[in-house]
């Protein structure tokens, strides 16, 4: 089965695998939008341990939220992302996994909470934003990697962005930054395995020899595990996952599904597991995460989550056809 | 999105439509897989009424099983599919949409329980078997399309059988038969989408101008309906899918969700949404199908889904560790 990006002397296969695949679990962000990031630091801890020993290659703690914007008491530390409590999730060892941080344009005082790296046990700094958002986003990626972080620019809603702003964006991006990495985001769930081909192939041509294409995928139609093995095909090699695919919604693509599916023998499923059954299925009675029709209906419109969430969260989240005549409307 | 297949003047794409693609719904078939096909008839005629009005080419009602093999009060009356019961199903109105049944070699009395085509309200009879029954499915195919039928090849559990194989039983299905359609099926939901791919590519060479390639896939690693996707636009034609995925342990491609996906403004999702609301959230409760980790790892490990349905039913589904390991003993 052919892959199409070449590798050394050999031909991408699935006996074979691409060592430069990096898997990034963000359990503890994207699942924190379900729960304020109120996770206790023994579940972060439970997480962190099990993606070190799963060989994954680095694990999202959170935000780095303003305060002044999200106040402490309604928001849990991984909003945050303070080191003392990054520390306390690592402990003394030194981290064998490398960890990040989401920043969201016009959410974070990046020129103030974002510390220089020495400083701080994070590697990368995520700076997430819309397309009206690129002029912003180019400054704090430069201001991220001028403190010492790796990079990523990760550009949300793209199903809502039309192809020549989306270029000039991608070149507006690697002409002013030093970022790492160009993330394909699928913010609604809503794109099939043909858009997600052309994205990864078009980010590519924009990150060149130097930069890799990322993937973020949602599972409002059931596709975030088949989109990004999709994206593995087309060149993507930085892949966001979630623990039994916890997240916002519908959640995301399952760390233990990909890490079945990726031949290099350094992943283990095994750990992951364990971090499932000793705390994925209790959490599940508390946070309602997962696949539903409304989570479906709302990616097939290509329409933010939102209002599935609130269905899902209201008194009748099984009146599927209200739902619908109503998101026709 | 170019699709690979041409129809006509225009290159297929996601905003054009094939008009050759035929759905059909097994949700009965299936589904009864569950509960020996102990559905009442006020549950098959919902499915019916709503198929009907979405839009679906074929519904599949059940199996034609031998009664000397299976016990009428064991099993419910979709696991012989008589004709008196199909006819309380459709009722006095001709059917718009036509019927099917399938018949596995081995367990059907075919010559007897397979009547004339004028004496039935099926269409179609599809003759499921394994590599190794490939004579007895030749006779069988041979048999119903004598009687009237069309007919269609399930070769069951692909992923275990070898290309050449494999050649070699499409080869004699289509110099020895009628049969109007091959199906991919992907009985262990162990296949990836270029596997996909792959055999939908391998199986139209076989099946020339006159035949259609069908895709029944299942959901052991959240891909059925990816796959489904995926086998479309390799060109595969004949698209089976189950109303909420209903079916076999994990289930199977979700009736709703392919209708979402499918252009021709001849299918329509909202009766299959009402007739989830009605029937389905309540039939969940008591037939507990559908994606959970021990079918992914079945899945992942190309195995039969049968052990993992039997962790689901025992007294410890969540003991995911212990099911993971005793898979790889």
């Amino acid at each position: 089965m052919p892959r199409e990006r070449k590798e050394g002397m050999h031909r991408d296969s699935w006996v074979t695998y691409r060592p430069s695949i990096k898997v990034l679990d963000c359990t503890i962000r994207d699942g924190g939008l379900m729960n304020n990031h109120r996770f206790d630091l023994d579940f972060v801890r439970a997480c962190y341990r099990a993606c070190c020993a799963a060989g994954v290659d680095y694990m999202e703690l959170g935000y780095k939220a303003d305060k002044a914007l999200y106040s402490v008491n309604e928001y849990g530390p991984w909003k945050f992302c303070d080191e003392d409590d990054l520390r306390r999730v690592i402990g003394d060892e030194p981290p064998p996994i490398k960890l990040s941080a989401m920043a969201d344009v016009g959410r974070t005082d990046y020129r103030r909470d974002i510390l220089p790296k020495e400083q701080s046990v994070l590697d990368c700094i995520r700076v997430a934003c819309y397309i009206h958002q690129i002029p912003a986003a180019i400054d704090m990626i430069n201001d991220a990697a001028s403190k010492g972080y790796e990079t990523t620019l990760n550009l949300m809603a793209l199903s809502t962005v039309s192809e020549s702003e989306l270029r000039t964006a991608l070149a507006e991006v690697v002409e002013n930054t030093p970022v790492n990495v160009l993330y394909v985001v699928d913010s609604f769930g809503s794109l099939y395995s043909e858009q997600i081909r052309d994205y990864v192939k078009l980010f590519l041509r924009y990150a060149g020899e130097n930069r890799d294409v990322g993937i973020h995928a949602h599972n409002n139609m059931q596709l975030a595990y088949a989109n990004t093995i999709e994206a593995i095909i087309a060149g993507a090699n930085r892949l966001d996952v979630t623990i039994h695919g916890l997240g916002r919604g519908a959640g995301n693509c399952p760390t233990e599904l990909l890490l079945m599916f990726l031949k290099n023998p350094k992943f283990k499923v095994r750990p992951v597991l364990e971090c499932i059954e000793r705390y994925f299925f209790e959490l599940q009675r508390s946070i309602p995460w997962g696949y539903s029709i409304p989570y479906a209906i709302t990616g097939a419109l290509n329409q933010h989550p939102r209002d599935a969430i609130a269905w899902m969260e209201g008194d009748r989240p099984n009146a599927i056809v209200e739902f619908y005549d109503r998101m026709l409307e």
